[in-house]
């Protein structure tokens, strides 16, 4: 394992101390938790935004926070579901009486604790409202769908609307709705090392690639050999449009997402592919995205996201 | 080698073609050649900056085209000089008759090829002055630095200056000022591997880690068993402040860049460790930058750029 840290026991501490150091003119940390927060929070007269998960998938989900996009962002250790009480603590620090969303990556752990904080808050009069985001096609049951980075889309549609005043009822048909609309699909080339365990969390051979890998390296769909970067596209892109059954005429939001040593070179063809195919097909890409969105440590990879948007949509994204 | 890409040799014009599509509202690419420029170029009566260099270190330079910063990028062959015919294109598709400033990061290619360039331009009658970047302090010699993620920061400031009015005068000089008041040095803990040879550039053991490494994976000062990121912070501290003679009641602005792979939980750890030792110090951070600016494929490491600031440059840093 080569890494720049100290002790693997400490990576979270250590990155919270960092970036509340780096972007102090944007966020601050909640002292003694692992939360990081708007600089301003909470908003007067409106809804909070929280989200969360565990770490180790930067930017997701601190690098979001900031106006027209979240309040709050919880930092679980690396791979692992934030506790409750510092969900818990973040819904406190973003409510302005408006009510808090909090936005939630399918993972058991993750709907868990975030339901937990959400009857701590009831209990002190503090209204929330659930989105679940479900955006990993590769797993084949709907509800049972990982949220990966079509995550960062909620993140920002809804962020939007809650700036221009949506209350929190409205705020969560949108998140919800948004969420129906988003597919990603993701291919891995090589496996990252959670630092507290040393060891790579799958393994590869050098001519194969892994269709579906979850973003902490849960087994995908299927292992082959390693293809060219136009096959790889237009296989995503055919998963996910047949998945959300983009058609002619249809507009999308198009996000190329790195997991993690990817070079963004890579992550351009992989996009340059899938535009040419949407064009030809007569999909309209209304906004694109290339880069590191929700990263896995240092996986070698990309995924694809789509959200077909409608009229409702595209008021909120800017 | 497991990369995204089709042709090895079709990588960097499909790099561009994907760049073009995904940022049509942000710039357009000139027909035929390997430059992208900012969409409105030239804006009247503004002096146009232009920059560029060898593909693989993404987002430079092409991510740096926009308002307050770049209005061309010139995309060499993946860690290959641009050619001057390349760079002629882009000095001629962005001079307004305000004339033309290039930022060449040091090395020898770049250096001859943007020279001829200017020469080429001067028989059209287009003014051009450059600054070339020499930010690298691993290399002993001042005159044989290399340009590395400290350019960054003259895109940013000089590119800012001019929007605000600067001639071409006054912007070569203050590039010329910025630059020499930038230092980086990096760490590397493994290498990249370029599309066309499919061989690492270089080799590391499993527990050693590289000094002063090149963007292009030329040889550092030193190799040593890995250490701690606190410690690894701190010696690159210790020498670019040493360089710069940066000191108590100074103000910097401090850019952990990543090399490509290397997580930004990692950054953010190495960061932290920075600004503690800066700010014991009493050297005040105006401002940070934690990301990939200067990446080198899929190289993992990092580096730590400093830029000394003074009333002059301050005007520009937004």
């Amino acid at each position: 394992m080569k890494k720049f840290i100290n002790n693997p026991e400490d990576v979270v501490e250590e990155m919270l101390e960092g970036m509340a150091a780096a972007h102090s003119n944007e966020l601050r940390r909640l002292p003694g938790w692992n939360v990081l927060v708007r600089k301003d929070a909470p908003v007067t007269g409106k809804v909070g935004l929280v989200s969360g998960g565990g770490s180790g998938h930067e930017p997701a989900h601190a690098g979001f926070i900031g106006e027209n996009m979240l309040d709050a962002a919880v930092a679980g250790e690396v791979f692992t579901s934030p506790a409750p009480d510092q969900i818990f603590e973040a819904i406190k620090a973003v409510d302005s009486g408006s009510g808090v969303l909090l936005i939630v990556k399918n993972f058991s752990g993750d709907v868990m604790n975030f339901d937990m904080a959400a009857e701590m808050a009831a209990a002190e009069g503090i209204d929330t409202e659930q989105v679940v985001v479900k955006d990993d096609i590769a797993v084949e049951n709907k509800e049972d769908r990982r949220g990966t980075a079509g995550t960062v889309l909620v993140h920002k549609i809804v962020g939007t609307a809650v700036e221009e005043g949506l209350n929190l009822q409205e705020a969560a048909e949108l998140a919800q709705h948004v969420t129906s609309r988003i597919g990603s699909m993701g291919v891995s080339l090589s496996p990252s090392t959670v630092p507290a365990s040393g060891k790579p969390g799958f393994t590869l051979a050098d001519d194969e690639m892994e269709l579906g890998t979850g973003i902490h390296g849960e087994p995908g769909m299927e292992r082959k050999k390693i293809q060219p970067a136009d096959t790889v596209a237009e296989e995503l892109l055919d998963k996910v449009t047949a998945e959300l059954e983009v058609k002619s005429g249809d507009d999308v939001i198009a996000l190329v997402n790195g997991q993690g040593s990817t070079p963004l070179m890579e992550l351009y063809i992989v996009y340059r592919k899938a535009a040419q195919l949407l064009s030809g097909r007569n999909i309209s890409i209304h906004q694109s995205m290339v880069g590191e969105y929700m990263s896995s440590l240092e996986m070698a990879g990309c995924s694809l996201t789509l959200l077909k948007l409608d009229d409702t949509i595209k008021k909120y994204v800017t």
